[in-house]
């Protein structure tokens, strides 16, 4: 096992809000500290300042305490590339601003990894800031499959108002295996155009990891993906060591996580999603 | 100036063979030894576990010498990648081999990269290890014109015949600014064909820096260019951390040094050498 080979794990997060949640989830893993970094980037902006402030408080509490409690390791990086100043969900998401928003994503993500990467590290975990829930072994569960990149499989809680109780749904549609539409599609592209996954749009009738999962299912379950998402994400840190990054410029038609799937793939690596492990999305 | 705002280089150099020349001029650099980190990979080879023992040794008098003499921080890794074992002259160029070498010095590249770059560096200077020769100021200099990417113009040193006297001639050809050649062989490749420069077989007609030394021209003279090699090329941080790394897959037909040039002009920035200012290569 990974923890008793004293394998070191990087837990990276992009961050523009400070969510209280995902911090106590974070606190709740059970993969030992002192084998654990963890590194955050923030956008210089209004709100990074704000996440910044309450992380650093948060990460101050932890590292001031007792000993055996404390990570082995904490980077901040602030982010100097323009950051979308809206975060509201609907102008996040609109296709037209996705293009630029995910380039930024990018540039934040590597920034981090360059910045952050030491020559010890055994696997990275991308985990991203608004994830509040995940199994407090998500470190041990995700790294026992041994595969150079390994998604969980992100939902979210909500109320369902039909049947007035508490319900889960798919959140996050960047884990998916390619189409031949999709390659169809990224065929006729002009050079420079992008596939983003998850708009009506743009229908690549990719089989999506989301409608996978199997609630009766083995929590084991790997599914080979051709592209994953962010929310988390374990990897081989030899994987990112061989050049694996997320192009910020459309690679085969596909930038960002969906993109650092393709060079794992191009760098001769599998990548593989877990359908029925689950981790859960803010829901704001 | 760089020195006065205490920006930190990392000098990155990848190790097949320790040359005593290299080790000698790298100590003669005069850029203030407190803001410079140094890293090696190493081959797991015969030629590398010699090479490292060599390494180690040279590292071992100046770290446990007088303190202000210290560089401030050295890492050595070791490439777990297969490496070719031959290093002969001939064997290293022929055409055939260059794909599989060159993809695996881009590996080397990218590991040593992403390991030993640490938040706090300026600076990235790629110095061959088989470099024997630069102006003291080396780093200075790059760094003085303030580019995101710049490259020395490599040369050697060697015995005319005819004029019997020392002389010297163009070693590396890939710095380079594309032709329409260039992009019409390109283009019509298959996906995964490579050009590699300075080969007959495969004229690409581009304008190798290599041919624009001018013995009476002033050395901060710069040309834009497409392509890089790796002897002596300075490198500003942020280009690295916005994703830029050695692909050791086709890129745009091209690999390793020329890939990452080509890499960092899709991420926005500008690439320039330095056609009068020369570092010398080994003659074996
Ligand atoms: N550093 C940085 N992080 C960001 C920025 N925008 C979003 N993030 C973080 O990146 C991750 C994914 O972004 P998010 O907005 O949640 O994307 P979505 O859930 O796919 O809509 C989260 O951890 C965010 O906190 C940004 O501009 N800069
Ligand atoms: N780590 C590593 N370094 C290598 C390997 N092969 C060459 N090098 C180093 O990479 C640099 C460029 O290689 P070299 O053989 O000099 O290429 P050339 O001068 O273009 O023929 C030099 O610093 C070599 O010491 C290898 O397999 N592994
Ligand atoms: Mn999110
Ligand atoms: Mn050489």
């Amino acid at each position: 096992m990974a923890a008793y080979n004293k394998e070191k794990v990087l837990i990276l997060t992009p961050v523009s809000r400070f969510y209280n949640e995902y911090w106590q989830n974070l606190l709740r893993l059970t993969y030992p500290r002192e084998l654990v970094e963890l590194g955050f980037i923030v956008p210089r902006s209004k709100d990074g300042d704000l996440a910044l402030k309450k992380l650093e408080k948060a990460i101050k509490q932890v590292q001031t305490g007792k000993k055996e409690n404390r990570f082995s390791k904490i980077t901040i990086l602030r982010q100097d590339t323009e950051s979308l100043q809206e975060q509201s969900e609907k102008s996040r998401h609109a296709l037209k601003v996705q293009k630029e928003r995910r380039a930024n994503m990018a540039l934040a993500r590597n920034s981090l990894l360059f910045s952050a990467l030491g020559p010890y590290t055994s696997w990275v975990l991308w985990l991203d800031s608004d994830i509040v829930e995940t199994p407090p072994t998500l470190v041990q569960d995700l790294v026992s499959h041994d595969k150079p990149v390994v998604s969980a499989n992100c939902y979210q809680r909500y109320y369902n108002e039909e049947k007035k109780e508490q319900d889960i749904r798919p959140y996050d549609y960047n884990n998916w295996v390619e189409s031949e539409q999709g390659l169809k599609m990224a065929e006729e592209m002009a050079d420079d155009e992008i596939i983003v996954e998850g708009y009506a749009e743009m229908a690549t009738y990719r089989v999506l990891m989301a409608h996978f999962y199997d609630s009766n299912g083995d929590q084991n379950t790997l599914m080979e993906l051709d592209g994953v998402g962010g929310a988390a994400v374990m990897v081989k840190a030899d994987v990112h060591r061989d050049g694996a990054m997320f192009p910020p410029f459309p690679f085969y038609h596909l930038i960002e996580t969906e993109g650092f799937a393709k060079m794992a793939k191009r760098l001769g690596y599998q990548v593989f999603g877990l359908p029925n492990y689950l981790v859960y999305h803010y829901n704001e």
